[in-house]
């Protein structure tokens, strides 16, 4: 299995920013990852939350359950060091991802502090992004 | 219905540092919002949490279910994007307010992240930033 | 009496960026201030100025004058330690108020070095932002 | 009673990153705190969370139930204004402690948000921070 | 009619600093403006001032009267944003000069709030500053 | 076709610090590009310089003959502006990837001038980040 | 003669927040100048302004009919490079004075940009900065 | 003979980013200071380069061979310490010039390394830059 | 034999700004320390001086006689490198103490250039800082 | 008596720079003071030291047997804080002075951390700072 | 061999500020580091180039061909993190040398990128700088 | 006679962090040097301290002594601004050397206090950097 973590406000995808963000909704883009786990072979397991709290249970309870996790930490990426200790704690292979080019929107979404823990980042790709770090924990799972 | 909501530690008001706060409770605030929205014709929906995630939930049920949104976000209003965000997803009027004038504390409570989304800001004014607050809401709805 | 001050510029309203501020003229927010304050019980003096030094002056008046203050300092508002020094001498309440939510511009306008002296800042609300401000000082007035 | 909160991710403590946090795990130290309790003539009311807003309620409710607070706010110790508010809020004397020489570590674990609202600050001992701070508590007491 | 505005202390000229500024007065300025402006069919309305107000007021009549506006706001350049507003404010074409070249000098005089307003800018060189911003705003008229 | 830029020192690679970029060369990169370019019905065109100028002339190139860019830029991408405002001229999908996570490398490193103009970004992933890059590009050529 | 300038608000000495600037008059201080000049065989002229344009005039003025100035700046002191500059181009000595210790104070009063052309800085002492810079003047003038 | 030098992507010009650069072609605008130079009684040898190592050449060539340099260093304007010593160490006079107002873009492209080693600096005017930026050489020139 | 260390200006305790240090004279400090210390097992060696070169001299003797040092370095904790180097060439357990909470001083208190080389830093608890740092000394002494 | 306190490498004056410090040797400038105290019923007590912890020793002497305290601290001005924390110990007025005007010098002389704690500051002046500190202090005693 | 690098404009010197430089060509340089290696048994490849590219082409080369690299990377030293990675990547000892003191030069000049990855710096010493790097070289090699 | 000043810790030497500083013990250096210097028809008076008063008096003695001046300022060369002006007031050359490559280590330690005021630096070379630095002076007293 291979745990899949969608941070903040990412449950109001479609409904939201369509220029920033397009109009998939996280339900959309939880099939597309369901099929493409099949054909690799894997399982996945979404999950999503406006809670920091219990995003980092989520990723702790992924470190006894799965073998990788794929995370799109959403506004958190830019504060949530509860986050980054979480995934640091991890013996498991994790992937960042962001639907948009952050290094296209405001300063403060430059940085993110959880980029320092994970083993690659994916941006600016939108659905793509999330769907290639699924193939990338998959290679490094490999 | 206009959604009122209160950040983190908001509920302790009257029983705390009342040199900078006063004495009123925060259901002496819900009270008298509530008397002026019954004045002005509108009905307010008071929530308080010290949860960012509860705040983020109540943000986003407030787009489905109000016709604008007072907030106060107490301390997150200095760092959390996650509400930043999820109020830059509304589509309905909101107004910040702050009892105390943030520009005469410490340094950190200078800025908000989250005026750059809102209408309007309102600061220093006690009980009365509130009640501006929904004052202004109320031309704002027209 | 009440003072009401508008810093340099603001005698172009209505003739400048509407997009921004608005298609009033500064008579149509003092005609409104007038009003306003008639029906709280007061009156109000305006006074629009694009010297810094003339606005000290009339905020010396005010000392001696008047009961409250209302300025909207405009592009001083980021420079003008001298109208900040001012306003700290008084002994009646102030509020600062800008029509534009100084928060989603320049940088260089977040910050206000007037806002650390004034009772309270209210702004965004365009000409509601006047409005409400006198509102604030009669309730300060009690 | 003296509540003692433990911030996110210390109950993965003895699991994670042994070379900094070493080999005890939550539940070790939580037993020797409630054995030094004991020999000092006090209880202790441990409680650990990776949700910041339950952390607020605790420090809250200790307010009202507590006569002192020990906390090793974890990762919130650099970003939570809302747990610095919680603490400055409180009659109790709080002491603030950290596993390890947060000085030693990345740059962003240098500052804490919350040092400048408790009494003491101790760090770098390992258990015996929590020992020490426990002691220090009491003598506050005295 | 061509507005062109001299700020503070250049009324000093050729009594001042001839090393950074020259021998040449204001005076020998205007006249060298007035001769180029006749021979390309526009007349220029010189004006001098030490202060930012009447600055703000010229500029203003400027934007009813004039065509274009060639102005060297002097050590204003650095701080008046009341200045950079006013200039914001118009619609007809505005060069800035800086007679000496002003990043070689001290720091803080290599940042021109003004200069993100205009159309262009031209400094380090001399009075010919001054005769090709002429040029440059005749061309800009077509 | 799509051309694939790598940019200074990557010729070097695997003879290179093992421990940051692995054992691979850059032959063995540009070959499994080859096929996989094959395998998604596309050509690939190769690229790799030392020189800043002839990246420049080599992305210019490829807005005339090639329908995307994959680009490595290596050092070149925390300074080159040049290479930033080359990629900004050209109307076809750009996708910037990097082998190592640069976030986790010295903090010089954490920033890309180029990002900001680009569709995506990959890092971390060793030879994945190319071949993801070029997935992604594939999916944006539709 | 000796020019003497006061700055913005000094002439609200004796009104004005007495723990930090003591209870003397504007017109105690200028006499106690008076007299003082005279005692060394001097006259001084004292002016006060809020106006910048105003006190830069003087400035200059002073330059012509001044053997000396001594000058206090206020809260011009800090961002007033168009006063600078006039102090700049004088032949004469210059002396800066505050009242007030302003290392004591907020700090953006740390700083005065004026202090970098003036021969002498003087400050803290009260009503002696004043008569103490005359005597600096007086020694200076030989 | 004068020089003039064009930095990276200027070769681009007219093919790219029409809103901030116009329609222009470097052909045009070198057609056009070539009949300017012959009507001023001059020559100018024009050049094109992408590298910096080139540049650099190009201006230690000119000190040898040109009277004058006008030069737009594109993109090397804010990085480049290079093309800087290059200049500096020439004995003729120069001219940098830029196409569009650099300060009303990017912040990093508020700055340019180069100018403080130019006598003057021109910017904002388009193709115009570079004629007045060739008249003012010609006047420097004497 | 335990090396207690006591830096600048700490002989003054007790005749010194008692509500930021208390009452206690720094003999009462050493007394209490020997005391304790000799119910520990320990003896210690208390040291105190003004000169930044003798207590690197005793650091570096503490280093060939002593088992551990405990020290409250006062003003040079936040510049002396000197002493920092001292202890970093130790082999001996080294705890910081203050007594008071730097965190609640001026902001240039609140980092300690020396606590990146101890083991462990306690701060805020007046004399109990001192002896909870032997404590921790003693038990780091195993 | 008045302690006079010299500061590092002032015991070379008259040897030492004499465009920034003038031809007058130490022993000059303790005579001139020695006279001009007599002249006001005073004795002064002259000291000069290249160490740091003498100074500091020499202050808290000061504050047992003088009445005041005149302190030119020479280069320790920026950055001793054990020289700040002893003067800040002292219930004797403090007047802190410089020979040269500390702010046409290097950046890293504008700042000193001695500043905020004595009553008055005098630099620029040559030996008259020293002989005007005398005054300052004169009347400070009343 | 011994490869020794000369960057950006070193082939100027002797014609270029010499009051910097000194009159000495790059000729006399390389003839001096000939006739010196000589003298140690070695040989020496000189090279300059005003081209990053080439310089980072020619360090690969030095990886392969030499048993030492002295480095002059002039300008370059301040921004090429090209040339930076270049000597990362060499297992044969580099020595930096500057021939004037770059901390006596402005602020960007005291900041050399590559330092941090070479055995050792030598600046300030003129022609010596090298010979004084030929030495260490020698050295090192043992 | 030329002097060598070794700062604070220096004295460890050899005893000292071997894997930044070597085995070699300050015996060791000063036999070296000393040996060094007679073959150059020079002798060396060799001193070390832990007090930067002391190390100013060398310094003031060397000015009288000797003919030249070689310095490892050890940890005060980052912040001694009493030792840089001790230097700067010297008529004979100065050298300043340091064991390891400052550039290497800690952030803190990349910048010299003293390097502005000195003839030439060397770095990184450990006793070697001793050696260079006599034969640097050698050469410079020619």
């Amino acid at each position: 299995m291979i745990t899949v973590i969608h941070g903040p406000n990412l449950n109001m995808l479609g409904k939201r920013e369509p220029d920033i963000y397009g109009t998939q909704t996280l339900d959309d883009i939880n099939q597309a990852l369901t099929q493409r786990a099949e054909s690799l072979g894997h399982t996945v397991d979404c999950f999503q939350s406006n809670a920091e709290g219990e995003i980092v249970d989520k990723i702790q309870a992924a470190g006894e359950a799965s073998k990788a996790l794929l995370i799109n930490p959403g506004a958190l990426s830019h504060y949530s060091i509860a986050i980054r200790d979480a995934i640091a704690n991890l013996d498991i292979p994790v992937v960042e991802v962001h639907l948009s080019n952050i290094h296209q929107r405001e300063a403060f979404r430059h940085h993110s502090v959880i980029s320092e823990v994970v083993e690659g980042v994916i941006c600016g790709l939108g659905q793509d992004s999330y769907l290639l770090g699924l193939d990338a924990l998959t290679r490094l799972l490999g």
